[in-house]
Formats: structure tokens, C-alpha cells, sequence
């Protein structure tokens, strides 16, 4: 008898008819015996109807009123499946974050799990109930109700699982799985029977938006298995954990992971001296402007350049900012990009492999594609190139990484 | 500075402009500096909507579930009340009924208030915030959410008023306030400046819709002065109160009640003997068949019978029931009426003025119209009539008692 934690999305429980396929589908587990906790969303479309009423109000409503009117989208949730749980012949009881309770802090819109009760679910499973909990939301130690933010129904169902310990967490999803990459990019692209915490962050940082970033990181700490699955077919679809014994025998690479939403800036001709690099990205920093890669080299006649990327919504703003920075340090030039992609490949085995950089470039040169930038980690190496590029780029990185299925074309 | 308890219905906070509009009611009073706490029910329509949900899984959902789904209609209105609160530039802050918190008994869709901590609220009304209470709702001492059942929002509204040891109870309206009788079948229907809580009890019970019974109830208890006011218009309501030192003054009778939801049943012949009404009303009740008026004679033969009123609704059943009775109890016949109707005069006036029944008795009769049944209150005095006279008989009293407003014809 296992305990497993499955969530589903808002696309997963959209209808009246999908919730009750979600209560077939739990009803499945537990008359297999298995001890079910579910997380859940609200309805698609009832949080953007609920955040439509309250614009009609106030452009800027409160975060804390927010939190209150968002929330009953997923206590509707909870309380349509289980009356079609009940109507299946199984018992279950559904909970709010707050009556859990799941412990936040209160930064309203965007709180983090403290902490988890678990007795009362515990006491439910042990009578032999499915439990259904709202996914996304929980509340203050003054019992002010709060949201995860979006897309907190992962971070519930992960956090849930480590605080009751449960075997395995799956989230109930669109796809059936983590692919090696996109398949609208790649049509031989593969689903992976399994990836580790760490590669599947990568990933996910790089534009895969299968999970959220954050229950990831939840899980990886706590060492939850997670399970990505499809909600509209069965199979066994992609687990998500540690590093296990057959790692030895796993692929070098894991997966191609891409991003065009970047514009590039650059500011030449700068002192090399200390402190410079803090002065031009403090500065675009304390404007909330998430900066992502940064690369920074020194020319001959010693004046440094750094470069480095931001989301292309921040682009104008950043470019601003740093033509009032490049006056202020005499600076030769700056020029900004937005016609950029970045490209990585992803995987633990390339720690124990020599040559995993040599044969991305390869791939690349093959194909006559510039690298612009490129930055490293430990399991990743990312580039950054003309957009124009990105598709030829990753199938080609695919394809020298052995990726390929060898079923489809 | 007072501190007052407003409650504003679901028609009242039917739209996000009506919404806005209660806003602009509240600050006027927050600006005159009364502290106020406002009690809301869910938009008007809500509540079908998630009721419509639920019956497409199951036409029996679970109470408990369907508390936890109802529920959610007023945490919307709270949470936008606030936000409108906030654009007014005043500061408010909502609780739900588990929140506040509003202590129920477990049975779920009906629950009754057994404590209310007030403790919090007051916090943020002496903070000069204004704080809106979902109504119709709290939590059971599990912290299961529980419903009061259909109205209770005024329930909600006076148990606040009396934890809190408010002032005064407003219920906001679509009516101006409590009248004489049903404007819409007397023209010259006056409204009422002052009723006292037994005389609205009366009233309400009598098919007066205005207010929920048990909040009247509930409110006179616990001497909660209780006005119903407009929200749509400016106006002082209608003030329910314990009787004060005016009621020398006050009129005989207040007011005219009247309900054609009901039907007749009468059983002849039985033998008068201890314990035959029970064997006849008592069957009636346990088919959880709810008997209103209750009349019993006994003729020249020592035959008793029997006559008794139900809603019209459960005329049939009670009908094949009462057959059966006759049958067990060798009764000479039964018969059944459903083109009744009710007419109570009500007054707290009658009990220190001798010849009102007469004066009713004579009204009726003046319009040739029979009585079939008479019964009595302390402050209530009903007939039983034949149904096309209901409106002339309602008429002829409102007259007979100097109802009538000089001003209207």
C-alpha cells in the first residue's frame, strides 16, 4: 500500500465531465488500495473570471482581498470532486489550505509553505478516505487566507507529500512527460522514462513549463519523488528524482531545453576594476529587472566588457538604465539585441564526461551557427544565438547527442 | 459614535456597480464615524450557479461538500466589498465564517450559531477599519465549514450584532420597511415606524417575507434593536424593538398578515378520547409534514373532530396519510380544501384592549365573508377563509383597524 499525492491542473478539472474523469481516474488508485491525496486547481478560466471582477474594482486591489476572492476557485474544486468521489461509491473530505492547515508565510499573491499539519489528513486516510485539498493556497499564522501564486497547486501537492511522506508525487498534466525537448521543434524528440531533480530544473529555468520551478526545488530538497503524467491517457510518464544506481548507464546529455523570450545588452570599453560589474547590474537590478546570463571579459588594452540578458519586456527599460550607467563610467559603448535564442543541454552524466562542450560546438559549426555568448554549470552548457537559428540548432544538438527515437522521423 | 452591523442581501450585491454602490453607503456611515461591521450574502445567482454545479454530479451531494462549495459565493462578495471599501480610500478587511470565527454546531446546510468571538473584529474596529463577514456561514468545532441554510445572512448579521453588543442591526433591503400589510393587495399599506420583535415574528411567520423568522427570533433574545432599511433608497425603515413606553399610544394592531400556501384537512367522527390527536397529527409529522393551524371540537355525539392546515405542497401526501389514520381509527370521514387562506391581525395592542376579535368578526362579516376557522395568540388573532376572498377580507381589516394611510387612495 503506497501513499501518492496526485495533482491536477486546471485544464484537468475544467468541466463538470473532467472532474468527474479525475474522480474515476482516483477511484482507480484507491480501490487498488493505495492511500490518495489529491491537490487540485480551480476550473480553467474561474481565477482570470475572479481577477476580471475584481479589475472592474480596482486596478491594484488589495493582495489580501485578492487572496480571499481567488482562493474559492479551488475550493469550488475540492468540493465538486469529491461529491463525485461520493458518487463512485468513495468516501473523501475535502479541505482548504487554511482548514489543512498549511502554514504561510503572508506575503499575499506569492506566500511560501512554512509548514504542513498533516494529523488531520492522516486521520482521514487511515479511515480509509481519498482526501482533496485546494491546491495554491494556505494561510497566516493570524489565519489570513493566502496564495501560493501561480501555478502554487505543484508546490501544495509537492509540499503535502514531504510533510505526510509520502512514495511518490504525480502531477496530473497536458503531456504525458518530460521530452528530451520541444516535439514542435524536434518531431523525434523522446519522452524520458526518468531525469533527476537537478536536470529537470535546468530544464524548466530554460523554458520548459511543465512544472513549476519552485515545486521542484521543494521536492529535490525534501527528496519527493515526482511523477509528471497525463491527465488524458495513461502511461507511466516521466519520474523525477534523485540520482539513482543506473545513472552509469544513463545518456551523457538528458535533453535540449531553449528560450526565445531574451534580448542581449552589452557595455564595452568599461575600467577594469573592482566593483565595476556591481555598478552596471545593481543598478538594473534594483529597477526588479531579473537579469539572467552575464559574461564578462577583459580586452587587451584592459577595459572590460560584460554582457549579459534580460527578459524582452524589461528590454527598453534596461537600456535606459544603462546608457545613464555607461555616462557615469565613461564607457566606449553599449548595444542591446533582441533577435537573440539560447540554447542548452542538460544532463548529470556530462560531470563524468570530457568533450560534452566540444561535441555541442561541433554540432553547431556543422550547421555554420555563431555562438554568441556561452556560460556553463556543472550538469548544463548554455549558448546564446541569433534566433534565427534556434530550430536548426536544436535539432541538430539533438540528433549529435544521440536523442533522436529511432521510431518517427 | 455608534457601532452598528449593516447586512446587505444578495440583489443588493447582485452586481459589481450595485457593490460599488453599498461601498459608497458604508463610507458614508464610516465617514459620520460609527464603527461598522457589514454582513454580505453571495451575489444574487451565485448560489443557483453552484448549486446547478453540484447537481450535475450528484442530485444528493454531500452537505458537508456542498457547505464547502456554497460557501464560496460570499467569500467573493467580501473580498470585492473590500476592494471597493479600499477605493473609497477606507480601510476594510474580511473574514469568512470560519475566520471571524463564527462557531456552529455541525448540521451541515442548517447549522445554528452557538458562539461568536468577536475578539478580532473588534481589534480592527478600534484600528478604525471596517470589517465585512461573510454571512450565512461559519465552522463547526472541527472546522468543517457549515451553511445556516437559505437567509441566514441575516441571522449572521443580528448574532454579530448581539456578540459585539452593537447598537443597532440595519438589514438592507429592496423594501422600505415593514408595512401594515402587502402594498401590492392594499394601496393604502402604511410602513410601520416601530413593530416590536413578537409582533414581526408574527408577521414574518404569516408569510411577511422580509425577514428570516429565526433572526427576528434571535434578535429578540438578545434585545438587538433591528431596522429594515432600503438599499436603494434613503429612508429611516422600519425599527424592531422590544416594546417601549410609546406602546400606550401604538395602535391596536399593527398590522395584517396573510398566506395562501396552505391547505386543509379534516378528519370527523373519531372518538374523543386521550391520545387520538396525537395518533392523527402525529403520523402527519413524522412524514416530516409541517402543520400549521390546529383546530379540534368535539360534537353533541362525542365524536371529535379534527381540522389541521399544511402547505399546499404536501396536501397529497398528507391527504393518503390521514386515509390511512381514518382507516386504523374506524373515523366517519375526512375531507380536504386547498382553495384556502390565512388572515392574522397582529398587534401587541390586543392584549390591553378588549372586543378586537369582535371588531374582526364584525369586519369580515360586513363583506358577507364565512370564517372557517378561528385561532388565537396573545398577540395574533387568525381566520381561515375560502380563498377568493382573501384580498377583500385583507382590505376590509386593514380598514376595520384605521390602517389605512390618509394619504393614498
Amino acid at each position: 500500500m503506497s501513499l501518492i499525492v496526485q495533482k491536477y491542473g486546471g485544464t484537468s478539472v475544467g468541466t463538470v465531465e473532467r472532474i468527474q474523469a479525475v474522480a474515476e481516474k482516483v477511484a482507480r488508485g484507491h480501490r487498488l488500495g493505495d492511500k490518495l491525496v489529491v491537490a487540485v486547481s480551480a476550473m480553467s478560466g474561474e481565477t482570470n473570471r475572479l481577477i476580471g471582477l475584481a479589475k472592474e474594482i480596482d486596478a491594484q486591489p488589495s493582495m489580501r482581498e485578492m487572496d480571499v476572492l481567488v482562493s474559492t476557485g479551488e475550493q469550488v474544486t475540492i468540493a465538486l470532486l469529491c461529491m463525485a468521489l461520493n458518487k463512485l461509491g468513495i468516501e473523501a473530505r475535502s479541505y482548504t489550505g487554511g482548514q489543512v492547515r498549511i502554514l504561510t508565510d503572508n506575503a499575499h499573491g506569492k506566500a511560501r509553505i512554512i509548514e504542513i499539519d498533516g494529523h488531520r489528513i492522516e486521520g482521514d486516510l487511515d479511515a480509509g478516505r481519498v482526501v482533496v485539498v485546494a491546491g495554491f493556497q494556505g494561510s497566516d499564522e493570524d489565519g489570513n487566507i493566502t496564495t501560493l501564486g501561480r501555478g502554487g497547486s505543484d508546490t501544495t501537492a509537492v509540499a503535502l507529500a514531504a510533510a505526510l511522506n509520502a512514495d511518490e508525487c504525480q502531477i496530473y498534466t497536458d503531456v504525458d512527460g518530460v521530452y528530451t525537448t520541444d516535439p514542435r521543434v524536434v518531431g523525434r524528440a523522446q519522452r524520458l522514462d526518468k531525469i533527476t531533480f537537478d536536470e529537470m530544473l535546468e530544464m524548466a529555468s530554460q523554458g520548459s513549463k511543465i512544472l513549476q520551478i519552485r515545486s521542484v526545488e521543494f521536492a529535490g530538497k525534501y527528496n519527493v519523488p515526482l511523477r509528471v503524467m497525463s491527465s488524458f491517457e495513461e502511461g507511466p510518464g516521466t519520474l523525477i528524482s534523485l540520482e539513482d544506481e543506473d545513472q552509469m548507464e544513463k545518456a551523457v546529455v538528458s535533453g535540449i531545453a531553449f528560450n526565445r523570450d531574451e534580448a542581449k545588452l552589452t557595455i564595452r570599453g568599461i575600467p577594469d576594476q573592482p566593483g565595476v560589474a556591481y555598478k552596471v547590474l545593481g543598478a538594473i537590478s534594483a529597477a526588479n529587472i531579473e537579469i539572467d546570463v552575464i559574461v564578462q571579459n577583459v580586452a587587451k588594452d584592459n577595459s572590460a566588457t560584460i554582457t549579459f540578458t534580460v527578459h524582452r519586456n524589461d528590454l527598453s527599460q534596461a537600456e535606459s538604465l544603462l546608457k545613464q550607467i555607461a555616462e557615469d563610467l565613461g564607457a566606449l559603448e553599449i548595444d542591446t539585441d533582441d533577435q537573440i535564442a539560447k540554447v542548452s543541454i542538460v544532463g548529470v552524466g556530462m560531470r563524468s564526461h570530457a568533450g560534452v562542450a566540444a561535441t555541442m560546438f561541433e554540432a553547431l559549426a556543422n550547421e555554420n551557427i555563431n555562438i554568441q555568448l556561452i556560460t556553463t554549470s556543472e550538469i548544463k552548457i548554455t549558448v546564446v544565438i541569433e534566433e534565427r537559428y534556434l530550430e536548426l540548432a536544436v535539432r541538430a544538438l539533438h540528433t549529435g547527442f544521440d536523442l533522436d527515437s529511432p521510431s518517427a522521423e
